[in-house]
Formats: structure tokens, C-alpha cells, sequence
């Protein structure tokens, strides 16, 4: 029985719209990377720290995680954060019986056996037809947006991780979403939280 | 129905084992990449790279895949017995019902629609364990005998693949079989083999 399950995932891949799924089935509580990175943000935050946040995410939307001037005030900004979404985290997991989409769980939780870590990906064709079809249409093409999204992952993971983003050894289950199809990731996901 | 299972795996994590337990469960023949090798060593070949055989195998045990001399005489041989060996994959895919055991049999089935692609790892303290008990002790350590065995897989993969070892995105389904168990990966392996 696992009573975390992390779930991370290639952008587009339909691993958020897995995790909720399990979340239901399992009557888990389920928790994404933004409602913990808005919650960090906004909950004691050290009013210096503060200061920067609006600077902060002008810069990080610009020029993406793995560009922020590292050894100035935005560091200790995304420091700040990480060591709170780590907390987190980590208080989730206490608790129990959640799943948790985001970047980094798994390596925060890697010594956890209570929890069960899922990479989900998908190939280039699979996912732009997805993001397309659930985002719409922008003036880039979606193989340039899941590319984009995905250099920043990548780049946010290894940074705060310095372990290799989508590499197997990581998780204790990778799913290609796009060939094995969803429903079955769902179902493969709770079978093994459920396993004795 | 996926007719064709490939099956690459770290030194000691037990993927041969789940592989051979996934064929006898599903009635499929099983190929494991020592067999392959064998038949294409011995099988039709030329006389010109037969003289080199002797040499090469000496110097691959002696020195592992990465580092046999390339531009020389071993390449043509070494190349000789990738294209046979790739060659073979490709026709044990098309008879299909089959389970192969190699490292680059997903690269090689990489457009194969009837085929599922695992790769199958475990940390190092089960693996490490799990070699003592089946193959004994030896003058080195286990976790030296893994690391080695692991960095000849790894970069006999990437040189005829030009991709990464181990990375989620080559495989359908990555599974940590000391943290899952044999017997539960043998069980998703299969379901999925048999999935309409």
C-alpha cells in the first residue's frame, strides 16, 4: 500500500489529468506544483524576499527557471520557495493518502517507502496534438512549446535535484501515456498503490 | 496485443528473469541477447572478419565494448555483428510472439507498432544482493561488478543508438523491480502485452 503517489510528467502528456484520476479512485487528496508554488508564495513570506517577487516572476516568465541570475536577490527569492514548497511537501507526505504532481517530489520524497514515484511522457506528435486540442492554438507551434516547456523542467529538476531529468532510475514507474493510453496508466498507477 | 516485448535491463535488477517468466506466461519464445549473439557469431559470416573473431573477442572482454579500437579491423567486425544481430531482431519481430532480451532490441523496434519496450532497473543494494545469491561471490565487490557491467551496457547502447541508456523516453514502461517486485512487473508486463 503506497500513500504518496508523485507524479511527474513531459509537458502535454496527460500526466495531470492521470494524477487526478488516481486521486479519485483511490480518494487520495490531490495537490500540482502551482497550488503549491502559489501557496508558497503567499503564505510568511519573508518581507524582504517579498520585495523581489514581483521582479521574480517577470524574469522567470521571460527567460525561463535555468536563466535567473543565480547569486542575486532572485537566488534567495527561488531559494526561498523551494526550501518552502520542499516543506510542503514534506508535510503532505506526513499526512498521507495524496498525490502530488510536480517536478521535484520524487527527489524530495526519494527515501519515502510509502511513496510510489510515476514519470509520464509521450511522444512529440502525441502531445502536440493534445496541447493543442486542450490549450488552443499561439502564434508558436506546439512542438516549439513543448520544447520550451520542457528545457525548463528539465532545467528546474537538474538544478535543484542534480539528477537527471526523465531518467528511469529516478522512478519506480515510467508510462508512455501517448502508446499505452491513460486509462490504463490510471489503472496501472492504483493497482500498484493498492498492492500489499 | 503487443506480439513483441523487448525487455533491456541494469546488471542484477532481475529483467531477464521477468522477461523469461513474461514469455512462459504468455506462450511467446524467448530471445536473450547472449543467444542472439551467439547465432550471429557463428552464423554465415564472412570469411575476412571471421579472422578477427578470436582477437576481438579478447579484446572486448579484456577492455569492454567502449573501448575496442573503432576506424580498425574490430569495427568492421564489431559492426559485422550489429547489423546481424539487428537483422535477426527484425526477424524474429516479423515471425512475432516473441520476448527479447537486449539492450538495443528497443532501438532497433523502435517503429514497431506491435511491440512494447521495457526497460527494467533496481538500486544497487538489491541488485548487489541479488548477484551474490545467483552468482557467487568474486574478487571484486558486487557494486564494482555492477557499475562496470552497467557502464559497457550503457555505452554499447548509446553508440549504436545515439541514445540514452536508461532514459524513460526510449522505453513504454520503466519499472524499479526491487522496489515492485518480480512478480508484479511479470503481472503489468503481460496485462499490457494483452491489452486490446
Amino acid at each position: 500500500m503506497k500513500s504518496i503517489i508523485t507524479v511527474s510528467r513531459e509537458f502535454g502528456s496527460g500526466g495531470r489529468s492521470i494524477a487526478k484520476e488516481v486521486a479519485k479512485k483511490l480518494g487520495y487528496e490531490y495537490f500540482d506544483v502551482e497550488m503549491i508554488e502559489r501557496i508558497a508564495q503567499t503564505s510568511g513570506l519573508d518581507p524582504e524576499v517579498m520585495e523581489n517577487a514581483e521582479e521574480f516572476s517577470a524574469r522567470k516568465s521571460l527567460f525561463g527557471y535555468a536563466f535567473i541570475g543565480r547569486g542575486t536577490k532572485e537566488t534567495s527569492m527561488e531559494n526561498y520557495l523551494w526550501n518552502k514548497q520542499r516543506d510542503m511537501i514534506l508535510e503532505l507526505a506526513e499526512k498521507g493518502n495524496c498525490v502530488i504532481v510536480g517536478r521535484c517530489a520524487d527527489y524530495v520524497l526519494r527515501d519515502s517507502e510509502n511513496a510510489l514515484h510515476v514519470f509520464v511522457h509521450a511522444d512529440m506528435d502525441y502531445r502536440a496534438k493534445r496541447i493543442v486540442r486542450l490549450y488552443g492554438e499561439t502564434n508558436e507551434t506546439p512542438e516549439k512549446r513543448l520544447t520550451d516547456k520542457d528545457k525548463m523542467r528539465k532545467a528546474n529538476y537538474e538544478y535543484y535535484t542534480d539528477r537527471e531529468w526523465g531518467l528511469a532510475q529516478n522512478y519506480d514507474l515510467t508510462l508512455n501515456s501517448g502508446k499505452l493510453g491513460q486509462e490504463r496508466c490510471v489503472d496501472i498507477i492504483c493497482g500498484l498503490a493498492m498492492a500489499e
